[in-house]
């Protein structure tokens, strides 16, 4: 049986101003915006900035209202590390395996995330104070 | 020029008790533990977690003392994500460059991180609240 996570996909961070955060992760770290996105659902513009040459990415999050769940990350708790998204092959068998095993998840049904993938996250309450988001990439 | 930053090494989560944070992202994520150990210096006990069967890492990190960053973290945030660590091929390099840049790195030398690593850590308030680590592997 395939690892229920494959891999670290990215790595979320709640930002106020995303064009300067765009600016600063590749002038500083050297990075590249791979994407970007609006995505009205998640009340968010948002970044892909990829880490070197491979596949890991860290994105970069904005809101885009007062509503979103990013601006009442940011009231909280100010700029910086909002989630961390793991690969999964199928998001609907992952998240049924995780509430199996007594998790809650946010959504009763995968909803759209960045470029096309599908996606569902734990209730950080239930994973150790992580809000641990579940991607399953568009198929080509 | 190879980028600065080759991949993300691990993300670092600030636990309370170790053992039960491993044993919950074994048998709930199908992580495996690949590597503990104490590390007096940064006063934490931690345990890597493999994730899926490539090189990312969750970092779980539990405090051996008060006076360690990881008991002061979970004093003011909680347990969560305490860090995110980039590969780098040379930390001194990789901090010089930061250091040029602007940012404050929290040692003027590398210090010894896990497995024989060198580490050295970008201060949050000069990364978006994001507290970066820079991780030289040890020499094999
Ligand atoms: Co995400
Ligand atoms: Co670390």
């Amino acid at each position: 049986m395939p690892p229920l996570l494959s891999r670290i996909d990215h790595v979320g961070v709640a930002v106020r101003d995303l064009d300067a955060a765009v600016a600063f992760y590749e002038t500083t770290f050297g990075m590249r915006k791979v994407h970007e996105e609006v995505n009205e659902e998640q009340g968010v513009r948002e970044a892909m900035m990829a880490v070197g040459d491979g596949p890991d990415r860290v994105q970069l999050l904005a809101p885009v209202s007062d509503a979103s769940p990013i601006a009442r990350f940011l009231e909280r708790s100010g700029e910086g590390v909002q989630q961390v998204a793991y690969a999964v092959d199928d998001v609907r068998a992952a998240a049924d395996d995780l509430r199996a095993k007594g998790l809650r998840l946010l959504y009763d049904e995968p909803r759209r995330g960045t470029a096309g993938s599908q996606v569902n996250f734990v209730h950080p309450k239930d994973a150790g104070g992580v809000l641990v988001e579940l991607v399953q990439a568009a198929r080509p």
